[in-house]
């Protein structure tokens, strides 16, 4: 079913990951544009770069000179600094920043989006929930703070590969909501995009998250100089432990999810490319801190993977389930220092017996 | 439940896993000596190697100069020459050898072997079905030639790793016979070689098979350049084809069985390590021929990858089932030069719209 309306469509977020999809969503609503409004929207966080706004860059020369320099973007991706009119009337806003900002971001929007907007989220990681200890989906807390239907996409994307037009292949979770699959699929399904829809939105965000965990302790493997049968032992252990943590706290999610992008695909990626792995092999060759390391290889920005098995480890250990997740577990406590990364596959013999 | 004799086990076969697996099950007899025969026969094929008998080198210097040069066998393996002798009341044979010396193997023993003898394959790889066409299990061709109750063991079981004593994990494939599960757990099981039985057994021994398919494709992604997105995609594509290969051929698989070893993690080992996808990467990058390949790169060996995937498509093709199969069917046209190596994407392409 089409809305007479075209279809307001804003990007909130310009990063790397966001130029990227931006390239997407702007040649699909041309493509239909008996469907979409033909202007796609992209909030901007006005910075200078080269003496010049960024906004303005994107405007005029059609490209993210910071985020994502050498390509281009589709002229009718139109860069606005102000968040609130960036977004307002818009039917979809696809939410694309690092998840520390959603609760500033979500703040500014409350009473300036339209009530029946649908936010799609690409953040991949967890809220952290401070008080309670444990992790929150990313989508709970935007849906508790605008009142908002969510969905999510998420799969095996790196952003310079996406951009390159690379084929690959991604998973969009949308509970409840079929009349709008078809919309979604518009927006983001292209020949080198290949989208796959489930109502299984949990598993999909959950997947996204958790394979970061994974993704430290491939590193580990790699850092110890572990050969082929060890590391993918890991990462099967791993992602055991994804489907039973999913299953105790996310009850109702279906097996087939794992299967898909966002599943078992993302997850030999993240293992074998990602910067989780990275950081946690070269915390294993040189002994510094994941803190020292994040600062010389990331930036100082943080790896997610040891960030995302604290709060898991904060949340076993509240509901008494550390044993049942001896990859998780190991991770975080190598990750503190508390354990020796060598620790980790005595660990998982550990689990083995237990099951 | 404990059979009152000591239990006798033979490995019919002492190449690289037959040799690796030889060390595991040698000192698991050991260990629970009040179930198993003390002794481990092991069907040696007669060769002289520097000037020695290789029964003999495995006789007196426990070591197979040939196959597993520097590595010690425990002492209770005994090489033997004779098949029929080697076999002489054995109530576990574990099969290891090529799956072309099957037939012959099985015509050798009939008539010589216990008649409840269990049969453990560990060999990966299909029977050609020359008359009708597509491809039958090892297990089900020695159920019939030999008249035995049969179970598989398959994981990401790369023998220079095992026999060095790396961890890894290993699936058990035993229908009907849950009396037998906790001996074979203590034939196989070690702290590093961690066994998981199913009653799954085809699906087990399928994906054995059917990954080297995949792994040709991942090859030909490395050849071409592709990033970790697009392999990642054709794995995760591959393994979708597996579980639908298995579904339509050998209906009552368990999901849970692709989670397994045997399943994902020897599927990402062989993507990542394995010889059918360094051979196919070296197809795309030299231009030279599979059979060239072989004899360069496998001292004329076949690689099983290409030759599976003849063996399926043929059989897809019979039962009108090739457009399901779009990965299984590109890597046999590819490497039989009927299409080029860079339209596999387009292929797969193909596949999703007609899901």
């Amino acid at each position: 079913m089409r809305s007479r309306a075209p279809i307001k469509v804003t990007l909130v977020g310009s990063g790397n990951w966001g130029s990227a999809i931006s390239i997407i969503v702007g040649k699909n609503v041309q493509k239909y544009n008996d469907v979409f409004d033909q202007e796609v929207r992209m909030w901007v966080y006005e910075e200078i770069v080269n003496g010049m706004k960024l906004t303005e860059a994107i405007n005029t020369q059609h490209e993210n000179i910071k985020y994502l320099p050498g390509k281009k973007l589709p002229p009718n991706v139109v860069a606005i600094p102000d968040l609130p009119t960036a977004c307002k009337d818009s039917d979809i806003l696809i939410f694309v920043i690092p998840h520390q900002f959603v609760e500033n971001v979500c703040i500014q929007l409350k009473g300036h989006i339209k009530a029946d907007a649908l936010v799609v989220s690409l953040i991949k990681g967890f809220m952290i929930q401070k008080a309670k200890g444990g992790i929150r989906l990313v989508t709970e807390e935007i849906r508790e703070l605008l009142n908002v239907d969510t969905a999510v996409l998420m799969g095996a994307n790196l952003a310079p590969e996406v951009a390159n037009e690379n084929f690959c292949e991604a998973t969009i979770g949308c509970k409840d909501q079929k009349d709008r699959w078809s919309i979604l699929q518009k927006l983001f399904d292209t020949d080198n995009f290949k989208i796959a829809l489930t109502e299984d939105a949990n598993t999909v965000e959950l997947c996204g998250g958790l394979k970061n965990i994974v993704a430290c302790a491939a590193g580990f493997a790699d850092g110890l100089g572990y050969g082929s049968n060890t590391k993918s032992a890991i990462i099967r252990l791993g992602l055991m432990e994804i489907t039973i943590f999913v299953e105790l706290f996310y009850h109702g999610s279906n097996i087939r999810t794992f299967f898909e992008s966002c599943g078992v695909a993302d997850l030999i990626a993240t293992c074998s490319a990602g910067r989780n792995r990275k950081i946690c092999e070269a915390f294993v060759k040189t002994g510094k801190s994941i803190k020292e390391l994040e600062r010389e290889m990331l930036n100082g920005q943080s790896a997610q993977g040891p960030l995302t098995a604290e709060e898991v480890y904060l949340m076993l250990e509240k509901h008494n389930m550390v044993s049942r997740f001896p990859l998780f577990t190991a991770v975080h406590q190598i990750c503190q220092g508390q354990i020796s990364p060598n620790q980790l596959v005595s660990r998982l013999r550990e689990s083995q017996s237990s099951h």
